[in-house]
């Protein structure tokens, strides 16, 4: 089933089910007003969720057309965010543009951060910033895939952490380029550098993915669009180091994590000689944040041509099933200069 | 007002109203049934709290028996847990012990991580960690104050953050030592040596304070006890370099901070001269946290003697007003093996 929420006057909207294709959606207040009262008791509000899913495709349902621009993120606040960095690939290369070495360990042990998780942007919200923010900052969108998991115990296995995960989305992990190495310099990682993040109006269980799901990795290419023209599409699937549930079993090493904790993947990249190396009107997969298109430049021409985003660009984050289908609507979000 | 979180079947728990003497409490589900909604809408309830809590004191509620045992954290989980390390003291002592320099920029720009906060700890809960943990994942506390703020919108002014400030509690912020070094080497910050953390039964608004609450800081011994006997002392007025408007203001630089947001201030530690050179039973006002002790013995002898926290050893956090009464009740935990 697809779920989403729709913003309302609460800080949390109202859940509703959402149609396959997008187009219609079904109030389900009284069996969860939240998705995070959905989530909090799961094994019994999901199945009643998906006899209204499977209602809404017959007609059996009443129904309202579903707009993408009315979602908020499914969690409008979460009560924790914890994003990997599995596309090692990605790390490597973005560490290369700042100089900075790569440990070996990086291909065994995974990159996780904590990242705020009280105010998410809605999927359709300008990313906004302060008057001249754009021109020190180094705004950059993340093209990721995430996971939502129920209640995972303290040292949970690969398999527990294979069988917490609920609920699939997007994210577009919003970067600010410009105050990273200062903040990373300190040594406790990221914090002003990691704005709220935005996460795709659809979130939808594994079984909505058919064989592109293989139970740890979302195999289909994530379409990163830029100021209206195509920048990425490398696949979610390929070059993921660290599959979810390794990325959920590390999180959950020292902790047990909650339902409805948010597990990302890192913005997804695809290999040098399969993609990144060249952008997508040159035969490539392209990129999925600016970042790496700067490293690749500054690999071949010495230095970075691509700017970080200004204010008036834009970012749309989507992904297709095999027939060319949005699974979980479009992340599309403007960056804006914020009223005073 | 005084406010605590009952332990029931829900995952939020079930807010009261705390009589000033820690003795009584009173339901107030009529008004918000959990702290996360008072602090959803602090405006309108926290009134309406302070009049029950005004009837309270005079007998004219009704009231049961308030056992701090039966205390949840007051926020359960939360949406946002950032922990400061405002006693630049402490991080410059630990750091020491770890052989990492300290540059100077720690005294104009504060360090910040972010915490998880789906799962924290009740204030007497045990600290469960897997058989063989405490030989080799240094678990030690930390004794920190907290704030809970408001919303608190991008880029707030000092003056903002500190309006913004609505209750003030104690943190057992656990830490496992053993990890940290490895982790922070890989430059993401902390995360799985930051277990979940505790705070005390109960969270006070600022005006229960007295003088001891300037705006800012709060001027009073924070008392910790280790195994039975007083450990530290340390004042957590003193030698906090950033106070909570900074801190709050630096997490809100390039995000806005939600309602229930807690921002810590890092284990409360005094200089050299002033303290924690001393144990308490050499006139000294102690340590915060095992770290400190341990550096200070390396500093002297060479080596540290005293061990991080064994199963069964116990952890007592309190803070008491000038007559010598408990303000939030007191974190007490003991360190436990998990059961399989």
């Amino acid at each position: 089933m697809k779920l989403a929420t729709l913003k309302d006057r609460t800080r949390d909207g109202r859940l509703v089910v959402v149609s396959k294709d997008l187009t219609r959606c079904t109030e389900v207040g009284h069996i969860a007003r939240t998705l995070q009262a959905a989530l909090d008791d799961w094994a019994h509000v999901a199945p009643r969720l998906a006899e209204v899913a499977e209602g809404l495709e017959h007609g059996a349902q009443p129904e309202s057309r579903f707009h993408e621009h009315d979602a908020a993120s499914p969690l409008p606040r979460s009560y924790q965010w914890a994003d990997g960095s599995a596309y090692v690939n990605h790390v490597e290369l973005v560490r290369k543009a700042r100089g900075a070495e790569m440990p070996e360990t990086f291909w065994t042990d995974p990159l996780m951060y904590q990242g705020g998780s009280d105010a998410f942007l809605g999927p359709r919200d300008p990313i906004r910033f302060p008057d001249g923010a754009d021109a020190t900052w180094g705004i950059d969108m993340e093209g990721e895939v995430a996971v939502i998991v129920d209640d995972v115990p303290m040292g949970a296995t690969i398999d527990q952490a294979r069988e917490a995960i609920r609920l699939v989305m997007l994210v577009n992990d919003i970067s600010l380029r410009g105050l990273i190495p200062a903040e990373l310099a300190k040594g406790f990682g990221f914090f002003q550098s990691k704005p709220s993040s935005a996460f795709s109006p659809v979130a939808v269980t594994p079984d909505e993915l058919g064989d592109a799901w293989d139970g740890g990795k979302l195999h289909l290419p994530l379409l990163v669009d830029y100021n209206g023209k195509a920048f990425g599409k490398a696949n979610a699937g390929v070059d993921m180091t660290f599959d979810f549930p390794q990325l959920i079993a590390h999180a959950a090493r020292t902790r047990p994590l909650g339902a409805g904790a948010i597990i990302g993947s890192g913005t997804v990249s695809n290999k040098l000689d399969g993609g990144p190396g060249k952008p997508i009107d040159q035969g490539g997969v392209g990129y999925s944040c600016i970042a790496e298109i700067r490293t690749i430049e500054t690999i071949d021409d010495g230095k970075p041509s691509t700017p970080f985003m200004k204010f008036g660009d834009t970012v749309r984050i989507e992904m297709k099933d095999a027939a060319g289908h949005s699974i979980f609507g479009a992340i599309e979000q403007k960056v804006e200069k914020m009223a005073r």
